[in-house]
């Protein structure tokens, strides 16, 4: 039953020189047509951004997708503290491993904690107070939606490498190995359904392990031409690699094949853990009491803020923003005519048409009223394709048309234009 | 059309030796019932916590009903970064003046951060970009509900003094006085709204606006054992306030009536800010472009997670947890019979029950079904009364009285324990 005026939100659209600013830093289409159109801001500094109402309801609507998917999985959601203590890091080794990257600071009484790039130490010893765990209990499966802290030596394209970010970050618990890879599986095949209903298309790879560790790893690119990887595609056998995991190859190690060299952006990462963590933090399970044995454990991320810059790159024109449907921050805007003006007595249907929309379930709180009827239909039309409503409706001289009343629908991913009557619009939409 | 068998929620009970804690550290109801149930979990080192699945449920519940008032107000939902630049808390001079409470790092190229207990410099200088504001835009207000950081010399209470908590922020912009001041009084409005909806009976008090400055602040504070203020209230005027405005004074300053001194928790505080942070940090807004002026600022927070801590001590008994049904994690637990008992034929009614339920657009995700049969239906129903379901229902052997089968129906709020036939049941909750 709510639709918003366009006055009302906070959206403020700037014009920055990009063309000065792009010779000193790294800028990517996203980037810049996030932070022209307000939906992300510089906090000062590169790699840190504060999220706006529109770029917050776009990344809120992705992570109902995200979580939708680990409920399926049988996920418990929790919030793990941001802040990890040294000694928990010293005892897996990655206080100095992951040293460059970590931001550390210390509390009033000189202890030292890490901002958390990740979550496995802080999750493993929150499992091990718990442990043994029964067998019963296993498959665990525990995911979070939290900021992310990563001093990166070089940040760019907008929120796609960032120093603070949000990430989706699932830890997996099981009892051997067989049904550790049987989680591993239903996680991945999860994560293609995910980047299915966005409507991108990714690429499973063969990834290395890093500094997270573990036995098995694969990421998700897509191709983009602001990624900051490069992955390797065998036409033949179908296998797929990171560059990194077949440093100067240029053939499939399978098929012998040469191999498609694409430049790509990482979304998502899958790693079999096996017993890095659980052994280092003493996180356990007991089939017979007295010989608990450490968890066999995973992690899933999602790189959650990445994922939305690589959805405005993937679908967006130069200058205007796409969106597909299930993430748009509003589905629809409608333009009422100028004030004023020859199909000003119009009025009050366009603002029938946004009441009656919005008290659709699907389109409650999803559509958008433009009220800046001081600016005429055309201008406001632009601002409308800029901003990347999926659907534009305009009121213009055709719905005084007696013998069959019209509005003027713009489905802005296909630039088609239709005039629709009342009835057709609500069967197209 | 979703329920959750309880042997797949996460929420680890365990028991600790409080008594000989307490000796070291001051400890509420609600931190003893929360840790205990797992809700929450110390992440090692006072005062910092994880958020157990069962406990941010309850945590997001009491989100959505503040989040539903704020969307009340128009304001629109943003998220500031929590890092915010030494520069900044160095404009409004407040980085030497919160000194101890600031946590505080360097970045890999030696720049400084606080991670922000508050956001008045990042929201200011967030708006100061996009200054001047057209004064057709405002009132502006925007809000957020993130982490926050206070290095509190000594945190206790559990979540009702953390040293990383969550908060609901909100700032408002303003042309002037006049106009501050009512958007001062509708923030106020919504927040009695929030605490009625909550069933928190809460006093506002004028209180003092230390640190954050400005004119004028009022505090909201609920009656409790576990507070760490005291205020005072006048039964001949009705006047309140923080004992920290009227230091030494035992009666009113208007009726010179003595005050009923109350032990009590701060939960919500509200500040007109006027020019203090828009003048430092150049937030403006022009009715005449050649002349902006400093916007009239205000800011109104409630301490979430200590609300939610507030919540459980507030309702709760000494060994069971209580909520309200709006904020409670689950709304129902279906308790089928044990294993092989004589009851156990009655199973397939009572999974038919919860499957029912579930269905219903209020009980949908809020059902549990406690599936640990091999436990008496005794014990289940002692755990479910701890872990503070408002409604428990018990499939046992009047489900077999063919004229008229009922289920035992424990409504914990008011210890009532009725027998009801089906649609009785589907009647009362």
């Amino acid at each position: 039953m709510v639709y918003f005026l366009l006055s009302k939100i906070f959206q403020p659209i700037v014009s920055r020189p990009w063309k000065s600013i792009s010779a000193v830093e790294m800028i990517s289409k996203s980037q810049r047509l996030m932070l022209d159109n307000g939906l992300i801001e510089y906090v000062g500094g590169k790699g840190l951004f504060h999220y706006l109402p529109v770029g917050l309801r776009a990344l809120e609507k992705l992570c109902i997708i995200i979580r939708h998917e680990m409920d399926l999985l049988g996920a418990g959601r929790m919030a793990l503290s941001n802040l990890c203590e040294r000694s928990v890091w010293e005892q897996t080794g990655r206080w100095e491993e992951v040293s460059a990257e970590l931001l550390r600071l210390k509390d009033r009484k000189g202890k030292e904690y890490c901002l958390c790039p990740t979550h496995e130490e802080s999750v493993t010893s929150l499992i091990s107070r718990f442990s043994p765990i029964t067998s019963s209990r296993l498959p665990l499966l525990l995911y979070q939606i939290t900021l992310k802290y990563r001093d990166e030596p070089n940040p760019r394209f907008g929120l796609a490498r960032a120093r603070e970010f949000f990430m989706k970050d699932m830890y997996s618990f099981d009892l051997d190995t067989k049904s550790a890879m049987k989680t591993y599986d239903a996680v991945n095949k999860a994560y293609f359904s995910i980047f299915q209903t966005l409507g991108i298309k990714v690429h499973r790879v063969e990834a290395a392990v890093g500094s997270i560790g573990g036995n098995l790893s694969h990421e998700f690119h897509c191709e983009s031409q602001y990624g900051e990887d490069y992955i390797l595609l065998c036409e033949k056998c179908q296998k797929k690699f990171t560059e990194e995991v077949l440093v100067n190859s240029t053939t499939c190690p399978v098929c012998n094949e040469p191999f498609q060299k694409v430049r790509s952006l990482e979304l998502a990462h899958t790693f079999f853990l096996g017993e890095k963590y659980s052994e280092a933090l003493g996180a356990t399970v007991t089939c017979n009491p007295e010989s608990p044995i450490p968890l066999q454990m995973g992690c899933f991320g999602i790189g959650i803020s990445r994922l939305l810059a690589a959805i405005v790159d993937y679908f967006s024109r130069d200058e205007e923003i796409r969106w597909p449907l299930c993430v748009a921050p509003y589905k629809v805007c409608v333009i009422p005519p100028k004030n004023g003006s020859r199909e000003y007595p119009a009025t009050p249907m366009a603002l029938h048409l946004a009441e009656q929309l919005s008290s659709l379930a699907n389109f409650n709180e999803e559509i958008v009223y433009d009220d800046r009827t001081h600016q005429t239909v055309g201008a406001r039309l632009r601002d409308a394709k800029r901003r990347g409503y999926p659907y534009v409706i305009v009121a213009n001289k055709t719905v005084f048309n007696k013998s069959s009343p019209k509005f003027e629908l713009h489905c802005t991913a296909t630039d088609e234009v239709l005039e629709v009557t009342h009835a057709e619009l609500f069967q197209r939409i």
